[in-house]
């Protein structure tokens, strides 16, 4: 079988597959504001699945762009979410990327209270000083343990960007964050991961002029 | 709205999880020697469409498993997938995980040959002295280097994990691939990732007893 191959320049792949994307989304309507959002998990996906998905507070981007501006911390609860996020546009703003699953402190608290380290690790989070992002790609108790400290107000987070992915908990746990009272971006539903983490966490970092 | 959490205790939210997915697969049937990695691609990204997506050339699990004992090394075009493959599990046979495409040199070289980091990071790989395992999944352009690398006799992978997302060159590139010679994973169509490409290694790796 003969394969042909499109000839597109390596710096033109990017601005060809986001107008790939806005042709095979066709007539579907996007909200401007979360427009950028939406194509750029698609893009990370090819999932379009996540146009309808992607459930945004009311004026969550905004929100998002102004923390980061603030140099707001992005904690995720997976290295592959911090692996993914450019860390490079983000220190731009004085803010970093924090993952504390593989620590050995939390493995120790996790095992203690009978909890996951996912959930371990948002306790960690409450030392940080820096205003904060929660980017969960992974782990539906990680939100569950952020709607307890919500409610308990040891924490105020600027915004959750809640997409775990998977089977137990995790279409709960979104419903939980979108009650919360903080403004969030979750995908709802079963789907989700790391990787639309950090393509959410990416998406509006490019957004900030 | 009253929210109702099951009940599963952390270490068991993993076999509960692909308990829900062999049931919500009903009676599709998944060749045996499959169905660890579709599932696992499954629980990573609760797409379904896994199920169908996934093709495996003769024996590809087997090869991999194999490949991996004899310590082979895993090549992979992102820093999410390299943070997303079990490195202790992987040591356990004397393999490591490389990715390329943060690297100076490699950044030089695809600029020098008007490519993309990806497809230099494949020419890169030819350092490399142990077997060799690719794992691509975000560059389409990573597949057709190694097609080329492999038709020009220059490399000859163990296996090739095509995984990548998108929507230049990808349905083409897993095409390519598939008509190499080498033993293959691909997701056919636009749909995989680096989490995906990180799955199936994962996946194989846990089936070595």
């Amino acid at each position: 079988m003969k394969i042909s191959l499109e000839n597109v320049l390596p710096g033109e792949i990017e601005k060809r597959s986001f107008e790939i994307i806005t042709q095979m989304l066709g007539e579907k309507k996007l909200k401007i504001e979360n427009e950028q959002v939406i194509k750029r998990v698609i893009h990370t996906t090819a999932d379009f699945d996540y146009a309808d998905n992607l459930c945004f507070s009311p004026g969550a981007v905004k929100i998002f762009e102004q923390a980061l501006r603030e140099g707001a911390c992005i904690v995720t609860d997976t290295q592959m979410a911090k692996a993914g996020i450019n860390k490079k546009s983000l220190a731009r703003f004085g803010g970093e990327v924090f993952c504390f699953m593989s620590d050995e402190d939390v493995a120790h608290k996790a095992k203690e209270n009978g909890t996951t380290r996912a959930s371990a690790s948002m306790d960690k989070a409450l030392n940080l000083q820096c205003p904060l992002i929660f980017a969960i790609g992974n782990a539906p108790t990680a939100l569950i343990r952020l709607y307890e400290l919500i409610k308990e107000e040891a924490i105020s987070p600027k915004l959750i960007v809640g997409v775990p992915v998977g089977f137990v908990n995790v279409i709960q746990s979104k419903e939980l964050i979108m009650q919360s009272g903080v403004p969030y971006i979750v995908a709802k539903g079963r789907k989700g991961g790391s990787n639309v983490a950090a393509a959410i966490c990416n998406a509006v970092l490019y957004s900030i002029k």
